[in-house]
């Protein structure tokens, strides 16, 4: 009896993250060794994430791909303050001007090379072209973008300090979700027309 | 002689504070009852800010009005974990889109009307019309704004849970800080001349 | 079904904390942007707090007036680290000595003129005279008091690094809760006649 | 060269742990193994403490005896979140309702028998008597109090899971640090007679 | 019907720690004054441990003996950053080398000698021989031991800055729990002969 | 003459970090966007690591091999939270069991295949063979390890949620740093001879 409700409890916690309107962000502490969720094996495999294996069959891809491995992907990282992504960029791609609330981010370049930048928040802009083997750190909290600007593609790791290190695109935050346009228009100090233009140019807004 | 080293070491570290080409973010614990700068008279007057006892000499201000009481302004803050901002609206003014890197906003409506909004990491737009008396929270990290939408002035409180709450302007960061044409045009889906207009709006980076 | 059990669970924690004889202190971080109550609307409105619209429509107060606006007022302060307090001082009143167990508070005086003070672990007391305008910040944990000492009522909004900010009042935690007359007598190295005197003007112990 | 000021900065900062006038509080992370003044030998007798060995050649003492054995007597505690203390209550003794800022603290009765309590934020008082062998916790940052109601002395160890456990004395923060008597009297709700005579039976303020 | 489900949740929680195959390690903070389980009776009983009053009817006990009073133990020390263990060593005995998760240990002899070291990051060993009435401190995660090189018993109090400081063995992690022979000879740069009379002379894998 | 002794400050603090005898663990908070080095260019180079360019140039190498990128080798890791380490094994090689003090380690195999371990605070082996383009979660604090158990050579990147993730190697701490013979035989329950056979075999100490 009591187990079944050890069961119903940890089944709620686990679907109130998968399935919750609530949006995710920061690391709390845990007072266990890992949190491995009610239904899993408890044995080597509950550690072991295979979901990328066929990554690259398909290289380089057609536009921009970024691939999170997160604590939503790889349950095992709940708790252990780390997870990261691989990042894809096509020849002329870029990832577009985002931060990470909580994490900062160590980008360590695969394949090809990159032009990268960060602004702190003094306003002052920070640039830097690496090729393959290189490795910047953007750090926490802080605008940051990378562009391929070469004819090769190129692919790089990125590493964050945080199981769920959640993205704030720019993009896609300003523009594409029902921002009013006066005050779009007021804030980048320009006239409506020219807000108008850049959101019909952005993707419908892509609820994460 | 070592009295001396002590005075040379906290001068030093309050010079690099305030001098620093480094910015300031985030509130780490300390080890004391309070940090007070070296040369400062220990008494009661050290845990007092009395900057702006003449600030509404002039009000409204002519634009939207940013008053700041934070760890520069106010240096026996520092470890506190807590600071405030006093914002000042004409009518129809913008307080433009930016985060907070680390902290979260409580706005505190003390006078007139107020449109605000925020974005969550799933890109979900939360708006609501605030009057006078009228609290809002701004969680950790999300992009939001305020618009005073009437034709009389408005003021409010921010508190923050940080000695630091610094601000990374959305405007700012991404128009007026020389990232490259292209990778803002190929970032927003747009053309470099809608690029180059909203960059000939704002006014020059205004280092922070 | 399993949703049933996702509001069951939500619906236990926020009875937890709002019907539980556990008193509440501290502020744990949270694995969410936000953390809303299950059986509210998820949209602008459960960002805001408009409790207080009416506060000043009795002014001043008979006695000192505190008006809490934290996690158990506006339930979405919860995880953001922030809350804030309005104090209205009638003349001549005072705010007893009290600790909050884990924030700072940083009071700004918004009406009148108040006498402030503080005693740090050396037992070094640190006063101040405010007028409209100041700030004043009383250092975590430590015992702290306010008190109108003129003719006019006073008002200040008080800020708190915490969306819990307890208090600790002296003379209610010692004088009213029933602690042996002769335990507070060799405490206070004095009798228990005096003991009972000062038990006897306290109002009985007002449950917070 | 650059050793010799490595030396004196290392020096300054043991000293403005050892002579500040900027009292203690809080436990922050440390980036090393361990911490140790530069002037120590490193080896076993850094990380070992001996300044008690004769502490019971008098016992009992003639009064409540408190024994601290925090960062400040045993340096080596620096960063590692953990101090001790040695109390000895005579026959009849009480040791005075108090806080500790940031610590909770975990009693050990060696010896005797001791009453003792704690207030909650709520305002609930709760009590315990304890034997040889028993424990009993304090909650962080609640007045407690300890009694020896018994005709035969009582000894404890304390426990603390800071480095720095610093105390906040009712008795001594309230009434030996020159509050003004109008305010304590207005707080206490008694007159100022009955302050003057509590004032008068306590110590000059002792200052930590 | 609702309280019905606090309690399920509560007894859930007290079940899922008591009963979990996950094992427990590390401190988040709590958002309340203590944390008392559901069944327990809220009083001044709720704050006590009593289960070592007859600890020292048997004294020296046969060999090395280990008496944690954690959470697990005493489950109000959850939440409260502190625990306790008593040490006892009969003569000649070791408490084999180890490492805590997370916590420092403050160990305090109170009877007898004692030899204890520990490993730095750096490799470096640290040793010294203590006396009754001594303390040394192990900094947090490093490799330590005691041992008892005396014809007397030995006896100590140890403390941690954590209600969980779980304890890694080497010898039983290392030696006990199936890690395959060729993996441990060629890490200890052994033959499988050696690895296999060290398992074998070691107790069968004790399930903590 | 005040920025002269901001130099030698820094400088001071960055020899203290490089020379001292103090070795290094955890991760504070940092109350700046980033933390650099006085004598550092402040651009995009700061944030820039080139050093592992060449690192492929010979591969397989003849053993084990561990390049680790933290806060030493990469500076403006310092404060981030983030590191990473790359692990060359040429066929039949063996990462020994170890633990990092404060850090969990997410493994990414980019090359060939590998068996990994680790064993928990209940002493459960955890085990898994993995290929390339898999994953594996080492928990914070747990003793664990890796073993090409195959004929071609494997490589992988770990990384880290802390700038600053050292190494507890069981081998290296436990059997080349001098602990007492006598110890480790009773320790291990085995006899003197198979610990010398042991500490032979191992290399000598290995300062790190």
């Amino acid at each position: 009896m009591a187990s079944t409700f050890v069961i119903y409890v940890m089944i709620c916690l686990v679907l109130c993250f998968l399935s919750s309107p609530i949006a995710q962000a920061g690391d709390p502490d845990i007072i266990t060794d890992f949190v491995i969720p009610v239904n899993a094996t408890l044995d080597g495999s509950s550690f072991t994430f295979t979901g990328i294996r066929n990554l690259y069959e398909t290289y380089p891809p057609p536009t921009f791909r970024l691939t999170k491995i997160g604590m939503k992907e790889f349950p095992a990282l709940n708790g252990q303050s780390v997870s990261m992504a691989i990042l894809d960029y096509p020849a002329g791609s870029v990832n577009p001007p985002h931060t990470h609330p909580r994490s900062a981010e160590l980008l360590f370049v695969i394949h090809g090379c990159l032009d990268v930048g960060f602004i702190d928040t003094t306003n002052m802009l920070f640039t830097q072209t690496l090729e393959a083997g290189d490795m910047f750190i953007f750090p926490k909290g802080l605008v940051h973008f990378q562009y391929n600007n070469d004819t090769e593609p190129a692919a790089a790791v990125s590493m964050f300090g945080s199981a769920n290190a959640r993205t704030v695109s720019v993009p896609t935050s300003v523009f594409t979700t029902d921002i009013d346009d006066d005050i779009l228009a007021k804030s980048f100090k320009t006239d409506v027309a020219t807000i108008q233009k850049i959101k019909s140019g952005l993707a419908p807004n892509p609820k994460a």
